[in-house]
């Protein structure tokens, strides 16, 4: 038997883009199953009038609902802070909680400086993100020889494998250079690795993902093809994988993971200790 | 006088990717200017000995540096947690603390199932997610008119501006289709929107920058050109911005801001209540 979920209201609040505070309240609420949480993102709220607004509109809620909502917040400014969880409501003050436990540990002060996260778009660490994500998109899919040598990691795979939004995810979130080339039946027939990547062979990270999951992936890009049949997804994978044993590359299945999960394993292997955003 | 940052190791412990308490570690640390914190990511913690491999490495930290290090857990296992935490360190339980606040205002225990925020590969939202991604680099720099029908925002402004890494990141993070579109010193001399925008406008979004950052952006690709010169990037971001209000597209500024800032304020701006992901 299975009973239809409750709903709850989720608001999350920060002086900046909130996606701190979302991403830790996703974390935190996968844990409660038996709920479905309906979030409102209220980011940049700066000022106390705008946090007395939210106070109003988190209350009007308990009043519409009768229920207390939740309301997560990485307000930085203590008196902020203090107004929003005044409402009516199950309030987690991440950063309050946090800072105060770390500031005696260190026996120093907080600098309590709104939005800071996500500044610093000058310094050299946020150029370098930009040049990751142009680079990743430059070499996506074996677009662009040039420049491989500057490459972090490789991916190689048959297509759809997940090898592009892995590498956009490596560049965006981690600053990683990642480019991707595909292996294709040209390259099953020959038995060897496409030939400009030879001279990168320790650069490459193997995706491969199961024949079942592939053929229903590529039918939605292509429909009844021959390129999307179960008997074509199974030998391609079975080559590809047989090339990658081979040539001792280390690889992973996609098949259930999420692109988060293959990029940490990614870095995790490779032994890349990159910075995330 | 500037005195050089005081160093800290900083363990970022989780049963999964890491990302959210590495995010959130981020946020909190960024308060703390004063010291330079060396990240260490020790993601996939999932059985006891594992987390004993971990407390090891804490403890040998401290011996090693005389100071405590900073570790932030997202372990969901109690007793896992509770390993940790026994280390000679500055313990941060992320999980802990919010669930049991949670698990006591909704009169519910948590599921305290491990690895579960980037788990569901096979959801629809995930797969909405990939086709977004897919989306908004088919229609990078107005590549691809077919299909703009389905974007949810298409944002607009000269090269170089910043428009490329924000579509993939409304991609990756929010789940939305969004394209991206130059405008050009044609459609100046027209003075009008590229023809196949038109029949978009609503979902048309600009971006802007500072002419002194344009420059500097365009001459790292194409060093002492027409294109990068101070002149040529003067009038054009004039002859954008001025374009934009004749058509009264909402716009930004993208000088001063990161790709998170940017894309949360069209989110905020556009109105779209989009998952974060």
């Amino acid at each position: 038997m299975t009973t239809s979920p409750i709903n709850r209201t989720v608001f999350v609040v920060s002086d900046s883009t909130g996606i701190t505070a979302e991403t830790f309240s996703h974390s935190v609420l996968s844990q409660f199953q038996e709920f479905e949480f309906q979030a409102v993102r209220v980011p940049f709220i700066d000022t106390i009038e705008k946090a007395q607004d939210v106070t109003v509109r988190i209350n009007r809620c308990f009043e519409e609902t009768g229920e207390k909502p939740l309301v997560f917040s990485t307000l930085v400014d203590p008196k902020m802070a203090r107004t929003i969880g005044s409402a009516n409501c199950i309030f987690m003050d991440l950063f309050g909680s946090f800072v105060r436990h770390i500031e005696r540990a260190l026996g120093t002060k907080a600098d309590r400086s709104v939005g800071r996260s996500h500044s610093n778009v000058m310094s050299k660490q946020y150029s370098n993100r930009i040049e990751a994500i142009n680079f990743s998109l430059a070499h996506d899919d074996g677009q662009l020889i040039n420049g491989l040598e500057q490459a972090d990691v490789i991916l190689v795979g048959v297509s759809r494998c997940g090898k592009t939004p892995t590498s956009l995810y490596l560049a965006m979130q981690y600053g990683v250079k990642a480019a991707n080339y595909p292996l294709i039946p040209d390259d099953f027939e020959r038995g060897a690795l496409p030939l400009s990547l030879v001279p990168y062979r320790k650069k490459l990270f193997g995706l491969s993902i199961h024949p079942d999951r592939l053929a229903e992936v590529r039918h939605e890009r292509r429909p009844n093809s021959t390129y999307a049949s179960l008997k074509q997804c199974i030998n391609e994978v079975a080559e590809a994988e047989r090339l990658m044993r081979l040539e001792n590359i280390p690889w992973l299945s996609t098949t259930t993971r999420s692109i988060e999960e293959i990029s940490t394993k990614i870095l995790d292997e490779v032994g890349l200790n990159k910075r995330i955003y």
